[in-house]
């Protein structure tokens, strides 16, 4: 089953096509809302009032504190180097050590984007659409580019 | 059901894994062709002979001509400063404004680009794989990059 | 089905979700590993011990060695020039020419990258994360950026 029976979510969640998701062993909080053909490993933790949109992918090691916005096509990586062999066996959990990431309340997430392992997106900061974040990102910063570079900051934004 | 009953499909629409899409509220022009893990959200008008291919998510807001080749893994965006919650409540329709998109006839927009809200993306245009477009694309040009610049003109290519 | 009876699977290989993939025509080596929201086109060889994540898309035309990480949402390419219709006619497999692309034994493609059609990727080598490849790749070189460029070697790193 798509969404495995180790999934806890709160209450209010919103998954239109739960036959189009692919969850385990995560947990969602009160209110969220999760897009269709996304992808949510075991170990992640999603706040209150988020939404993760159609097509994204957050691997184990990401947590997301309440209120953030995670766009379409948004990839997660918790694995610098990978390689998909050691040997002569396919890499194991035990191969790897997990890089986490925090993505901190209000932050949204622009569609394509890419955040490597390791990384703090600060509150409220703004990912521009199909940047690729590699180191810590400030409170309230705007991030755009590849690699992803401050531009802005949100809070001289208008909107 | 993933293709929604109020999706209004041409003549001839191709879809080869209707269990495996999201179709909701748009419309589909005659001989058109959608892939797999395609979402397409309401108020979408999509032209005829247009190819949607695998994994692109085609938002509110955006209209596509007829001959339009749609690559892998596009994204469309319709909202330029996203947020997830206005206050404690997930933002809902009331809180932004669709920003509309247009692609003309016969564009061509290469696997795993980012096309911003509010642009028109020109006839015959050429938008290069990975590019993340946020201006005005002219007819006949060629976009590659992030962010996306004019690179050439497809009329001096011999394809 | 989602998994046509055409595909020639080898040994022990795990497909966690094949009601949540699109193969067809493709063969896949013992003991590797596909993920959900995959499609692999007809004509694709994928090695032994290799990994292809989640939302990721390989096309006609790409030949996969053994133990290959392909990561999260990376899309090949096998028309350079991709177009919907000639004339009045969506276009088909008698309009272009296939464009292959080789992954050497032991690559890994980092997520989001975009992986444009008639290249090498070299021996050991490691796309990052969000990168588009548009030219060869020798063997160990480590690759980042829009368009790719050569940053490193993967012998000279400790991992």
């Amino acid at each position: 089953m798509p969404i495995s029976p180790d999934v806890k979510l709160g209450q209010n969640v919103v998954i239109h096509h739960p036959e189009l998701v692919n969850l385990y062993g995560c947990e969602i909080g009160n209110d969220s809302k999760i897009g269709t053909f996304v992808e949510i490993q075991k170990g992640v933790k999603i706040g209150s009032f988020c939404k993760v949109s159609s097509h994204s992918f957050i691997c184990e090691g990401v947590t997301i504190e309440d209120k953030v916005f995670v766009g379409h096509g948004v990839m997660f990586i918790n694995d610098l180097y990978p390689r998909s062999a050691t040997g002569n066996q396919l890499q194991t959990e035990a191969d790897w050590k997990v890089v986490p990431t925090l993505v901190k309340s209000g932050a949204s997430l622009g569609s394509g984007s890419v955040i490597l392992g390791g990384v703090t997106l600060g509150k409220e900061c703004l990912i521009g659409a199909g940047a690729v974040v590699t180191k810590e990102v400030p409170d309230y910063a705007i991030v755009t580019g590849v690699p992803g570079k401050i531009t802005g900051d949100v809070r001289k934004k208008n909107t």
